[in-house]
């Protein structure tokens, strides 16, 4: 059981606002034999998500800040090449917190056994992951669709986005989505959404928003926050419900952006408006697994991978979730 | 049964900005005879609240604007000088919302009958009326006031917060309250409020209250908005509930200001925050009722008026809720 080279991203300087490639750097870093109760494992697929950027500012949130020199963290798959723990053989596929590298080795408490149960192996970072999870829980639990609402989604097309139309889809709700091209928007339509926005196609994006759902919304599934949410805000019906994901339009603000002008309006229309980290629903990771797996054996769920290949290209990745480089869930293949 | 001589305060300029005494104007205007099912009384006290001035504004709404030309209206006590109606007869004290003058004839549905037991009456205006039922609602049903928590009140001294301040007490919290003046601030001391900022005597708000809640807070009261608003979210806990009752630093604003720079710790800290109108919470007013007239047998819920006389000084007393005349209740007597 020799240790197997490995090369891993590591953030060598703090990003001012957009990430730059010299924020980061290629080192080599080999995975050593594993001591007792380790495991040895060969990364095949590694996840970049929009919530990494927080984690690249030097202060206490809900979790822990990306130390400076040192390997970045977050989703992968891999394959254990070697195993000093009884949990874990050879060949065993497991998700884990420690990609951006090529291999690691550590304690078998960091990694979990997956079932693919003949779903590439990959879906388990987005559809079957953390991605899906957030869409799932947050929808359902923070959202509550009720049969005839009309749910208005941002950032649709990405990982999350796209799992909640169709999830709201399956609830019998009207979907409302946006998205920042024709293509995305054509997939979209092509998942069943009802009416979807090209919002970088219009400069009046409430204007469209409004002549996509004229009735107003009853939920509104935030990844991007900004602009996006003044509008939400101002077509939203008495009541209704809006699920803070994400604001992925703020990320890379060197100076804090000002929120929306009209948030008078959670009083007037009695809007419930709540936040929430994937990690807050894990205890419903169980329900969540056996319904998606049946709504993806009957074919109600579908998915897409943009997919970047090479440990090198990883920070490429990463900077493409903040131009829109990808429809569905961005994934390095390692 | 004949017409009785009132006098009424009209709107007559939608005002912009800070409204001026120039968009009222008094007006005599008899309540006439009452006819079948109408009953005919005579105002004892007016209600002037912060809520009116959305009123004021030409738009839809939870409830639709004041007319120009029109009387304005609001939450009133009164007694019935005659009566077309078998459920009233004169002498009964009522509540009604046809404020703003010193008499009125309408039907008899728009009037309840008030027992007051052994209360003054104007507190059916206040703390065992729509600003109390505001106050117990929003802190019980939103806030959810868990015994230990800290509670931060903003606007603290108002008809509401002061209501909200002493709840929490019972409840077991640990309040914390901003106010506008030392006699607002000692006044909130003496009913048992842990810690009062006066907010105009400091430039740094965030500061004050990080020093007045050092371990952060679990319930933000917000009666306020604006820089409170950025403030509590900057201090709030993970899973705090934000009460989203009122924002009166901004119902004067000549265009809409922009929301707290920091809304996306709602999303790292879990934070839900909802908003509501207390006709949304007519339902509890029994339980309301019930639960406020024992604490106030029992001491334990105080009240304060700030008291004007006469239906022509009515519009100063509603310009004097945006200036800070008020501790507790403002009241109109007729």
């Amino acid at each position: 059981m020799p240790s197997i080279a490995s090369r891993e991203i590591r953030l060598v300087a703090r990003p001012i606002g957009l990430p730059q490639s010299t924020d980061f750097r290629l080192a080599s870093n080999p995975a050593r034999e594993p001591g007792a109760g380790e495991v040895q494992v060969r990364n095949s697929w590694m996840s970049v998500d929009p919530y990494m950027r927080g984690r690249m500012v030097d202060r206490a949130s809900y979790v822990p800040p990306f130390q400076l020199g040192e390997a970045l963290q977050g989703g992968a798959i891999g394959t254990v090449v070697a195993s000093q723990d009884p949990a874990f053989q050879p060949g065993d596929v497991v998700s884990h917190m420690l990609g951006w590298r090529e291999a690691v080795t550590a304690s078998a408490k960091l990694f979990q056994k997956v079932e693919t149960h003949g779903l590439p192996e990959q879906a388990f970072l987005g559809v079957v992951g953390m991605p899906g999870l957030t869409a799932w829980a947050g929808l359902n639990e923070i959202g509550q669709p009720r049969e005839g609402d009309t749910v208005f989604v941002s950032g649709a097309a990405g990982a999350v986005g796209s799992v909640v139309c169709q999830i709201a889809k399956i609830k019998g709700c009207h979907v409302v989505a946006s998205a920042g091209s024709d293509e995305k928007a054509a997939w979209l339509k092509g998942l069943g959404v009802d009416e979807v926005v090209n919002y970088r196609a219009t400069s009046d994006l409430l204007g469209a928003v409004r002549a996509a759902a004229p009735k107003g919304i009853d939920i509104y599934f935030d990844n991007v926050g900004g602009e996006h949410l003044e509008v939400a805000l101002e077509v939203a019906r008495p009541g209704a419900r809006f699920v803070e994901c994400g604001m992925i339009s703020m990320y890379n603000d060197t100076k804090p952006a000002p929120g929306p002008r009209n948030l008078a309006y959670l009083i007037g229309k009695g809007i419930t408006m709540r936040g929430f980290v994937v990690t807050s629903f894990a205890h419903l990771t169980p329900q969540f697994a056996t319904e998606m797996a049946g709504w993806i054996k009957e074919g109600r769920i579908k998915w897409e991978e943009t997919v970047v290949e090479g440990i090198e290209e990883a920070p490429r990745a990463f900077l493409g979730l903040f131009t829109g480089a990808n429809t569905g869930k961005m994934l390095v293949k390692l």
